[in-house]
């Protein structure tokens, strides 16, 4: 039978060879042009066009390499560019961050200022954050760094076609438009600034840099539950290790599965999520902690449990209890077999975790391995991490397009 | 940038060209050669040439076809060859079921025998299946129609790749491999009997002849969760209009979302199951009902519902709230904005929707809008339906492989 070629596919397949190399460069920084041959299939004389293209706009760079248990002298490999970055700004209930990430996925730079955010204006955090962005710009220019885009990560429901924070309860955010605010966080930068769900960005980063990376790790996950606990409790799917966002974008919204019929009233309008028992404010209160003072609450609430204070400990015990009955439902929803924990859920993990692993055993046994309860090790830059991570590869994706 | 094949990709491209034919064909039957070409963008050639192989392997069938609104003599058009067929057979908990469905999708014949199958063993149970088996293939043969392969369901999680039982716990069953009773439900059929889980067969029933299916309607749902009301609750996840099963295959499982930190013991082995709230034995129990008589025990139900008992109607009811804090919470996970309902639930649409539509208010307000709470239509053969059509498409994918 004929192969006969459909309408479009010669730009099908020049893009889809661009995004080849680009992966194999990103996957294996120092690959030399025979090396990114052998692995994409493609011919070196397309591999070296490609490259001279991807030299010629800046995006990838020739580095010297040997390579441990190679002779000879060092071939010419390549690597993306560590001159160029990206932004990620955050808006959280209790604080605010900024962070660049360069091209080789390191984090030069983060600022975070604490800040109540809750039933806020977007126009009175806006100017604040594009004030943070601009310091971080200065830094990374200082060391020679050239941000060509950004992404602002936020605890809520996001629509990114039209730049829309659909629902962020917890800072009293309902439908707030931000196409206008977006570009102002990095006003020259040749690719903008997006907008991304908070928990979906620590998941990714969980994903890339964390639990879910290849580091050599045979036991790395590729299909888990991350969950985010802040104010808010966030989650993102990975399945297959890919984010599994769903139809909408909102899948895996952990926080707000019922674990309980007569559960009191969520931010989100609704009775019984997890986020009434899990979030940092019922946590608190369960344990006693006047939310009204001005005192570091988490570090209250970590010195009572380690003093051994039954209160303190019995409601962290209750989050991990009421999170291991939203776990084992979005295992059981999901079918994903394993579970990150961050935040403050990564802090408290001395008590969460025999709390969470006896609720798992008793609603859902043999559902997720004792082993694939793990906390995340990337502490409070995650979500800004995975957001300036996920910038990087829509920078490159973009510029796929753009090289003619 | 040059056009560089990789290895294999004339024999990805013919594949697909067929995949593109033959779903043309599925998709609109009586479509002439022409038209096949300029929906798929293949030339005519190209479409002849594949037109010809299916012909000639007994795939497809030419038809004289004069469309509405169309002038001129009629042309040759091409539709999926209704002297073909596959069968479906069901185990479940309370009844054995077989059906055969031709390639034009019509179910020709179906048998269900009520037997309790619970703490069964598959050797008690298979020969039954395969006598109903025998007598549906004469039936088929009867009206010319001749099987070409088969599709086993089951209540439970399955493996598919080794035909393994996983879990049943409705029937009693673990870990119980099937590779050497499936083929004798269908001896002689060229491309074997493959298994699947009951919930996600109705599920693709849903969506290829239920509230999924294109019939021109604009309000079909593309991403749904589909609930099954049997002795034990399923459930199967359609998204972007096709099954997500999951990295192994189990996503969807409703059942067991926990509806309450308290709740029973669930044949699963967990507690506070959805599924001892709102399976046939937890709702006769609340409703006061016998189990150990051998009355028909939904006939029971319905005609107590109906005379207005107070007992029957609130078991419904607390069935149909717990129904919605599950339906709740998967839809949170899975971003899915739907729900069908489907067997018990089906039948008890006139009790269960208005307490399923308050508790999806209560505890997720705003998140599946009225009217996409919906009941199925296919009333009891939608697993048998799903999973014969299942069978014609796997026939239909492995078919390109053997056209020389």
């Amino acid at each position: 039978m004929p192969d006969t070629p459909s309408p479009g596919r010669v730009g099908d397949v020049r893009r889809q060879n661009l995004a080849l190399v680009l992966a194999g460069i990103q996957g294996n920084g120092g690959a030399t042009r025979a090396q990114l041959a052998a692995e994409s299939g493609l011919t070196k004389a397309s591999v070296s066009s490609i490259v001279a293209d991807l030299l010629e706009c800046g995006l990838v760079r020739e580095a010297s390499v040997t390579r441990d248990g190679e002779r000879g002298r060092p071939g010419t490999g390549l690597v993306l560019n560590p001159a160029r970055g990206a932004l990620a700004a955050e808006i959280n209930v209790d604080y605010l961050a900024v962070g660049v990430l360069d091209f080789s996925g390191d984090l030069l730079f983060h600022e975070t200022v604490e800040r109540h955010n809750r039933a806020s204006q977007p126009a009175d955090i806006l100017p604040i954050l594009v004030a943070m962005a601009r310091r971080a710009a200065i830094e990374a220019a200082g060391t020679g760094v050239e941000l060509l885009g950004g992404e602002l990560t936020v605890p809520g429901l996001v629509e990114t076609e039209h730049n829309v924070v659909l629902a962020a309860p917890n800072l009293g955010w309902a439908d707030v438009e931000l196409s206008e605010e977006l570009p102002t966080l990095l006003p020259d930068a040749p690719f903008g600034v997006s907008l991304s769900n908070e928990a979906n960005s620590a998941a990714l980063a969980e994903l890339w840099f964390g639990h879910g990376a290849d580091h050599g790790k045979s036991d790395r996950f590729r299909d888990f539950l991350y969950v985010s606990g802040e104010v808010g409790v966030g989650g993102g799917l990975v399945i297959a290790s890919q984010l599994f966002a769903g139809p909408q974008g909102h899948a895996g919204e952990v926080g707000h599965v019922v674990v309980h019929p007569d559960g009191p009233l969520c931010a989100c309008g609704g009775r019984g999520c997890l986020e009434t028992f899990a979030g940092q404010d019922a946590i608190y209160s369960a344990a006693g902690i006047d939310l009204d003072s001005t005192a570091q609450h988490m570090a209250q609430l970590l010195s009572h449990a380690r003093d051994g204070d039954e209160r303190a400990i019995s409601a962290v015990e209750q989050a991990g209890r009421y999170l291991g009955i939203a776990v084992a439902s979005t295992a059981r929803v999901a079918n994903i077999s394993a579970v990150v924990l961050g935040g403050h859920f990564a802090a408290l993990e001395e008590w969460i975790a025999p709390a969470l692993r006896r609720s798992l055993g008793h609603h859902a046994p043999g559902l997720i391995p004792e082993g694939n309860v793990a906390f995340s090790e990337l502490g409070q830059t995650g979500a800004l991490i995975g957001a300036a991570a996920t910038s990087v590869r829509r920078i490159l994706g973009q510029a796929y397009e753009l090289i003619p």
